[in-house]
């Protein structure tokens, strides 16, 4: 049996419904799960016709099996089809709210096994009335999941983050030594569990220039991830660090660890990008559901022009559906899946 | 008239010695300047000897014409002479420190045209007296300069950046407008006056994830950054920004820009390392005297042992020569050298 892989609309004034659509219709994605779009069928439709592409999208009638064309689970009963392209809109932000929504309650059901998240606008969502810093926080609420880590994936590099979508100034208040033997935690038994391997090695990266410089260019180094690291090591992690972050990549000192905690956002994803772009993808490691996304945002200047490049959503759907299959294969997806 | 370069020792327990000394008998910086070591003399012709270099080095005589063998500044007298490779030590960091003052003095004098800084452990400097955030700040001070900016330079990107060696906790308040106008100021008239490029087009990234996301996830972009970019434009300047950071590299943004303006440290570090390892050269922009270095750090675990790679330093060398051409070329250095 092929894993059903929800793959939701995020916004649909932005690029959301493009890249969703072409990662549903890719040879490769349909070779290896059944795409289950989640979005305002008659918005999918609309982009579906200005793109050309020939799949004949259907309402999904669940459980989904044997289904023809490309299933849709609408969302949307043409209510909120009202597409601005590049626009911020309440409308928008309730449809790629009410996707998340119903995508998160399709595999809390088990009539899907994981989920693809297209790229929202966090002001869109707000102006629906959906206040989460990131579709992260808002699924992790939604599917109870108390603790998680956002890992960034491309075949070079897996990266960590220690804090997400926090501005710079919170950052330092935040990376704890608490929070961070957690995201090392989830992050590991990520990697044990669904990357198969077994004595994870993992880097930690410092915050300050020079990772602190024994204290000279910042305190958190010595006050909060050294601790954490050695903490981690005496429950027999293969955990080093805190390194400096400036050279780390390009010394490739990267290559000799199974991922890297990066303390805050562009620590991480600036070097993730710059090794590879467009194709790098986001995976929410330790959610009890499944869940992956692109790593662009909604581009709302190219939105509706047909030009979006959908291969990190097409990678992102290949990742969940091979995480999903992992799951499948074991027959008791609570025991062994993506918890811990 | 070949230009006069000192190149001073740096943290003799480092590898400043060993790639001072590679690239002062490197044949393309010969041809183009004549290099003057800065530091203990002992020291140096003991680096000399473990690596087999040939040249001899001789105490420097000013004016320095038709100097035989290498010159050195010898600021040491033996009495510092106490190496011991990979240690913070008082000795160290004072010959060090000694050795940027001499630089600074030399070329305030006239007897040399630039200056090229080996790597120093500020924890060393510290030890010896000299309290300063970094060697720049030092030089700045020494050498009366009240505005300058910290440039990093490849053959693919050129990166200011707004904070330098300062605690991630304190970046946020430091970043203000003025500081932004003010290092905008500087790069734009260093790439002018030293780049030879008369219209320079300058990037400025967020300082947030995401650039603040509308100030969602920051307030820095709303209220210091971009008005300091409007401000900017008022006056003249081609400056567009604030950019997310996290694809600006990744997506070649970069290369439609004569300089990015980089908000701190690892965010310019890091793209820049990647782009150009062992090839990066830092630049002291607005500074009263010419001043270069390479891009890495003392490198404790390598020193003594002949195994660093001088490019960087080499680059560097390069690269005040070049400005320093520049400067004897007009006659008229205090009017148009790299003063504002």
């Amino acid at each position: 049996m092929k894993p059903i892989i929800c793959l939701t609309i995020g916004d649909f004034n932005g690029i959301g419904p493009e890249v969703a659509l072409k990662a549903a219709v890719h040879h490769e994605v349909r070779r290896i799960c059944t795409p289950l779009l989640v979005g305002p069928l008659n918005v999918f439709d609309h982009v579906r016709k200005s793109l050309r592409i020939k799949a004949s999208l259907a309402k999904a009638a669940f459980p989904l099996v044997n289904a023809s064309g490309l299933p849709v689970h609408d969302v949307g009963d043409g209510i909120w089809a009202d597409v601005e392209y590049g626009k911020i809109t309440k409308a928008a932000g309730r449809s790629a709210g009410v996707a998340i929504e119903q995508a998160v309650a399709l595999c809390q059901r088990r009539e899907a096994h994981a989920m693809v998240t297209a790229p929202v606008s966090k002001e869109a969502l707000n102006m629906a009335g959906f206040t989460f810093p990131g579709q992260t926080e808002m699924i992790a609420l939604l599917s109870r999941s108390q603790r998680f880590a956002m890992v960034l994936l491309s075949d070079k590099l897996r990266v960590g983050l220690v804090t997400t979508h926090l501005p710079i100034r919170e950052v330092p208040a935040s990376m704890t030594k608490q929070r961070i033997i957690e995201k090392a935690d989830v992050l590991y038994k990520s990697l044990q569990t669904q990357f198969g391997i077994r004595a994870p090695r993992l880097a930690v990266l410092g915050l300050n220039p020079h990772a602190g410089e024994h204290g000279l260019l910042g305190e958190e180094e010595r006050t909060q991830i050294a601790p954490a690291v050695e903490e981690l090591q005496g429950k027999g992690f293969d955990v080093r660090g805190p390194f400096p972050a400036d050279g780390f990549f390009a010394a490739g000192t990267h290559k000799t660890f199974d991922a890297v905690l990066a303390m805050y956002h562009d620590q991480g994803l600036i070097p993730l990008k710059l090794m590879a772009f467009e194709r790098g993808v986001n995976f929410s490691a330790g959610l009890q559901v499944i869940r992956t996304s692109p790593d662009h945002g909604t581009a709302f200047d190219i939105a509706g022009k047909g030009k979006a490049n959908a291969q990190s959503m097409i990678e992102a759907t290949k990742l969940a559906a091979r995480f999903a299959r992992l799951v499948l294969a074991r027959k008791t997806p609570t025991e062994e899946g993506p918890t811990l």
